[in-house]
């Protein structure tokens, strides 16, 4: 069977502040400038999750799409909207709330649940003019 | 000499948590669900700031979209961008920040200061899926 | 209080055939060309719902966007979203399911539900290429 | 019958430079910057075109949409797509080419061909950043 | 010489009904939910085609751009546009009208109309929250 | 450390004319069709710019993307925008100024420059409807 890609789009609203407590003050403003700011601030993520596999003869899906919002938004989504990436997110504890950080923890997280169909790709967009991709390497 | 509208778009991303602090934490869950999140969330905010006014021979312009733009980004964008809308901005200070109030506030400072071009409209877009309109009344 | 609107943008995926039954097929195809296609093509619709009204001081909010919302669903989208405009849809029953006789419907349908907002404005998009705007005149 | 506006949207991709050959190349550089570069430079233009009129109850339509995009593109695109707007131009002859007065000139050619529907706007994007609104006032 | 790719994006309105002729009404219901209306529902398409190959040095090319959009509407546009999915279109008789059908059945017929360039990729969107990816494998 | 690609995206605008000058008018014309217009035509041109690194663990950056864009905006788009691909910008000089010359160029500046990250793309969007992608082979 055709091996094809399907991929599902999800949004998500946070705040966060970009900083390494293991570092000065002096340093992390010197790093990291205005995301820096101790008040935070924040981003409308838009998350594009892929899967591959082979097409089902009985259904002629990769993955049911509604089955991969599903657990996308239960794994993801419902700990990540509205919330403080720093304060309020267990699986992004102790990391420095970047967009790169963030695409790797979500991939920790999702891939092991997409089966059969495999994760092939992440890419996390933080404004309309940046985004990361993680493939699991 | 033609009346022409011109439109000149800016980007901001910022925290706030909208909750009315004159009312109890029950009625704030109420009224504001997860936006009411004590450790804030965040958006990439987009302005669309439209002035009017007939169209100068000399220049073939309204406005000088750069003088446009650098207004815009002095009296609002520096005091919004990679800030807490409740707590590091000094014109939203006493004021609930949701869309519809943070527009108004964006129209009172903006207003004065596009002469001799009017200020006709903003649109503020909070996410993808909604923003508000006002045009001073 | 400041007058302001605010829009909230609503999606649905749909069919239609675009002709009158009360004319000949021959002039059926002059009018409507492809879009008469007797076995249905489709669109995804986008709806731009704008209600006006007063921000009201005790939650800064002209009205509450997820009851807007939710309003907008039960009303209109459930009745359209994965529907057929010429045979599923009982408010457009005897109607040519034009992108602009689907807007007025859904303005007639939806104007009454929105108060104590005003409806202001209905923006319906049938392409990326076109949109028709309803005002309720 | 209601009334309705009815949008399509056309591109084009052209070349000019903004200067006022009445005034000396030190005022056009001050007045203009960068976009007085002598050999040109260019950009996608979007261009909305938004008619208004009843819904004729034959067809639905204010207008049929393959007729008014015929006549947007043979009165105003075939002139203006991979030109440039100073010199190939005529109905832009003499005009400092600046997106106010493009879409006036737009205006003064397209309002007399769109009867019996009315045009009620032009709307001309000449980046993603920024656009003109024209309403024949 | 070096090797790039290069994408057109074209774009197609259709009807579908996303079930299996195979199985009961029940099956159906439970897989394809919504998308298994008997009535039809359908969607604005959108295609990225993506050709690669050698650049030529005699034209800058990999392709003419208008080749390629004239190959894929002759093979594929005219037969999806406005068209039914199940009913009207040759190339996919006897498949269940998936986007991953649907891009695999693409795949088929142009990447034997593109040489001397290579079809690389295509990329279906079926809404603007989810595409589908085929690579020919 | 996860290996992690980053894409900072940025625009420009310029004129040029794809023709080549070694052949004669009428071949230009063949080869070219309106793109070869004498007096130039021009774009809204968006680069999308990837690298690819191991994630620091002191930032949580692959880079930083102020750095990349300050880079990107030295070494190619203060010498790409407002200007003339044919006759202002060095890198280009000799070259049809087709989107594969010039995804190419711009490779083969960039690359030296984003160290210790890897340049692993660069997309560019010419128009809406058409990209070219370049990865160094």
């Amino acid at each position: 069977m055709p091996l094809v890609a399907i991929t599902r789009i999800l949004r998500f609203n946070a705040a966060h502040r970009v900083y390494n407590p293991a570092l000065s003050d002096a340093e992390n403003d010197r790093l990291f400038g205005k995301c820096n700011n101790p008040n935070w601030h924040g981003h409308n993520y838009t998350l594009e999750v892929t899967v591959e596999g082979e097409v089902d003869p009985k259904t002629g899906y990769v993955i049911d799409l509604g089955d991969l919002k599903r657990v996308a938004e239960r794994e993801l989504i419902v700990h990540l909207d509205h919330k403080n990436l720093n304060l309020d997110v267990p699986f992004m504890s102790g990391t420095i709330p970047t967009t790169e950080n963030l695409v790797v923890a979500c991939w920790r997280i999702l891939a092991p649940k997409v089966a059969p169909a495999r994760l092939a790709k992440l890419r996390l967009w933080e404004t309309e003019n940046h985004y990361v991709d993680y493939e699991g390497r």
